[in-house]
């Protein structure tokens, strides 16, 4: 038995999702741009899927434009901003995922000027210093919506309110977001928004970025003009299908899916604070999924290897970049000490998880700690 | 019954391709970042599926990045290398798919000049100017192994022995002819190359660019570091573990793939010019399974209409492009008419066609034609 709490790297696909997308193998694998009968099907379901993907964040089918998931949408707001407006200052933050903040980066070549807001001890981004910052020129701004690490929700309709008084297009990162709280393009007051399939129980190699449709963005991806001509490449019909099934999915269950993990997530935090684990971003409101710890002494990565020795999967750092042990930019940029946030551990439920799975985790975590205690104080 | 003649728009996945693909669904879903025990499946299934990729076109499994497809794959190579280099020549030929043709226009905006090189009646690239457009410095070249249209196969190794003895970077999009013939990367002499999977009996949103790892190369998508750096972004472990799949029974069959196809479209084209139809491309060597012509007087777009309600899928033009109704680009730099271009009508077989598919094709050909005839003659 594994208990999966990394909801944040990748959801489990839900089996309605899976069982949407095989006819658009099978039978119905037309290419959506050919003119016969397995073209038509093909384009009447990426048509729908748009539908769906639009109702989920309350904007017109237009709007969505399909890309190969949330790197891929982030790279092509950043860099289509950059290639379409003469270069000013970009705004945008120090939590950011490596797909905003290394595009963002190689903007300087360009002669882009990067302010990063700084960020609060909570997690929160400190937006005090914004209007000051406003008075430079500034061309577009990118700030994430909820972070994946600590689950920390931004102030992005604050901030849009600004951002829109100064001119300055808006983006948020609302990957991690979308499908586990309420989030709507208008609420948010944005310009562009991404989106991934595979958050939020679809499958991965889909997402979307979500724009203003007055915004002016040069397309990453050239050719045969798919997506509006804003991203060409044949339609990942299948993937399509999947990502509209899940947006349908979350929009029905987005109130229970909280009433669900809500408790889960709180019980797992009450239960590891008790075995002495420090809490990062619990002052700010937060994704109900995730928690975001460390048991100081213990590396981040041993805590996975052990847990996942107990049967469980959990994350240190982000799984995006855990493929090199980094200590966590966001972590540092919240003052939280080098010492501290090496032992940093991600658990993320989902709505399969249950208070049994939570029950067990405690206990794991119980032996866990009091082997590492143990080695920790022979080595004292 | 429907019969499937447009697999170069896309193919039908193959059964054992989808059976592979499941698994990467239903239970092994982690993120092959993660480092529990499902992040280590996904992360054991890319590797094989490098592996039986690299094994079809024989390189090292470290040469395969996987991308988002063909698209991306070629848009990768040419803003990469266009992001890397200090811009002088780019040679190209006037048959590039749109996500080749377009990416090298838009190189001209940052100093590149665009040098194509000309086309012969039969379809082939003209080659004779090279030597005398080589005196120019020249930063990179691509052009493509196979025409989607009219299945021409162009003297990719030749024109690589130019560019190499030039220092010039060479890539092909050898996206239409990867599981149609033999290709090897070594073989091609390039130090790039496209493929798509949907191609190739694999499934859509996946494909790969194969390099000489010594190519300067700016990636199109950055974020995480994922594919040795060059492509960031979740793989997309389902579509990529299908590839693999793909390429592996690609490499099986790629024999018994030319044995079934070349008959069958060999006896199309016969009964095609009995019917009056004009051959493009005949005299060159072409994909087994391609066939693109003409009915003169008969629009492209009405004879696939035509066939599609007698239950037959072709295409007019490339599908890729048929969502905007143009005369082929292809067509016109071949010399050909553009009254006879505007007919142009291309049937693409798979190994799943039969020679039944064939006969019935041709008593269809034959019945639409005679109505077209009719309607011909009551208008003149």
């Amino acid at each position: 038995m594994f208990s999966y709490f990394d909801h944040n790297a990748t959801t489990p696909i839900g089996e309605k999702v899976l069982q949407s997308m095989l006819p658009y193998f099978k039978d119905e694998y037309g290419n959506a741009s050919s003119r016969h009968a397995l073209g038509t099907k093909a384009r009447e379901a990426i048509n729908r899927a748009r539908e769906q993907v639009a109702h989920l964040v309350e904007v017109q089918a237009s709007q969505v434009i399909f890309v190969s998931g949330g790197t891929e949408a982030n790279n092509a707001f950043i860099k289509g901003m950059g290639a379409c407006l003469p270069p000013s200052q970009v705004i945008s933050s120090s939590m950011e995922h490596p797909c905003v903040k290394n595009p963002v980066q190689k903007l300087r070549r360009s002669g882009w000027k990067i302010t990063n807001l700084p960020t609060l001890g909570n997690g929160l981004v400190d937006a005090s210093s914004l209007d000051v910052l406003l008075s430079n020129k500034t061309g577009f701004a990118s700030v994430m919506l909820a972070n994946n690490e600590t689950g920390v929700i931004q102030p992005i309709s604050n901030l849009a309110e600004s951002f829109r008084q100064n001119n300055v297009w808006f983006h948020t990162d609302a990957v991690q977001a979308v499908g586990k709280i309420p989030v709507t393009f208008a609420g948010l007051g944005v310009h562009a928004m991404s989106i991934s399939a595979h958050k939020l129980g679809g499958p991965k190699g889909i997402g979307a970025l979500v724009i203003d449709k007055r915004l002016p963005l040069e397309p990453l991806i050239d050719g045969g003009g798919h997506e509006f001509g804003l991203r060409s490449g044949t339609e990942n019909v299948p993937a399509i299908v999947g990502f509209g099934t899940a947006c349908e999915i979350a929009s029905e269950k987005l109130n229970s899916y909280q009433t669900v993990v809500s408790p889960i997530r709180d019980k797992i935090e009450a239960d590891l604070e008790s075995l002495g684990a420090v809490i990062f971003g619990k002052s700010a409101p937060r994704l109900p999924n995730t928690l975001y710890c460390s048991f100081p002494g213990v590396h981040g990565e041993s805590m996975v290897i052990a847990l996942n020795e107990e049967g469980f999967g959990v994350a240190s750092g982000s799984a995006c970049s855990s493929a090199s042990v980094n200590v966590s930019p966001t972590l540092l940029a919240m003052g939280v000490e080098e010492s501290i946030a090496s032992c940093a551990v991600r658990i993320s439920v989902g709505d399969e998880s249950t208070a049994d799975d939570a029950e067990r985790f405690y206990l794991s975590c119980r032996r866990v700690m009091k082997k590492f205690n143990n080695l920790i104080a022979l080595a004292s």
